[in-house]
């Protein structure tokens, strides 16, 4: 069993500081809403943490097949429904790479194991609502 | 229609940098798997995420109800199940504040709307797991 805690301290205004491992992320909202956009979104964050997650997976099963690989660049888009709460109504996952071509396979396959089978980020934001992904060659 | 978008660069060895609206945030991964500790994970960039959402709801609504607080913190506990893609099996969420005693009903108003109401990263969390909240008056 395994257990994590984030503790966000409020840090005025709009401002959250949140720590974990010695980490700390400030978040922010826009001046609009008084904040002064020092900091992260909340609900992007969500995104980054998916991107972060499967972008690790991917390196290292890239490690492992001994593939190289250059400008790795994970795009995330996803919509955000009108109604309150307000979620996200699908996800999609770019991946950009240079991959020599005979290894384009391989990359290939090191996206679908994390998409499928290790990322825990993408599973658990499947359940929210739909999640694709694609790759593009640079 | 909003749409979000997070640009998530692949930084070495473990490292990711993900962008938004102007914002970095750094993910990194433990020793043990290659990563340097240099950034926050990206699992409890998800706590992060949760507690920063509906954190700001509250001092917002805690505005318009002209209440008084300090030393307001917010503490995310979630367990990590042990098959892979492992997910989060539960989500706790304490907010600690001072209020005085006439107020403290109004805070946890905010906090009820918050959390019913008004918070999408909550809204999309519970779909993943049971997400329970309380509130420890300091």
């Amino acid at each position: 069993m395994t257990n994590h805690e984030v503790k966000t301290r409020f840090a005025g205004d709009m401002a959250f500081e949140a720590s974990s491992e010695g980490q700390v992320i400030r978040m922010d909202a826009d001046e609009a809403v008084g904040g002064h956009n020092s900091g992260f979104r909340p609900k992007p964050m969500l995104l980054a943490s998916l991107s972060g997650c499967t972008g690790m997976d991917v390196v290292s099963l890239l490690r492992k097949m001994r593939v190289n690989f250059s400008d790795l660049e994970i795009t995330i888009k996803a919509e955000l429904g009108e109604e309150h709460p307000k979620q996200y109504q699908w996800f999609e996952v770019v991946y950009s790479v240079k991959v020599d071509e005979p290894d384009r396979e391989k990359f290939e396959k090191a996206v679908k194991l994390s998409q499928e089978k290790y990322c825990g980020v993408s599973a658990m934001l499947a359940k929210v609502a739909p999640l694709n992904y694609k790759i593009n060659w640079l």
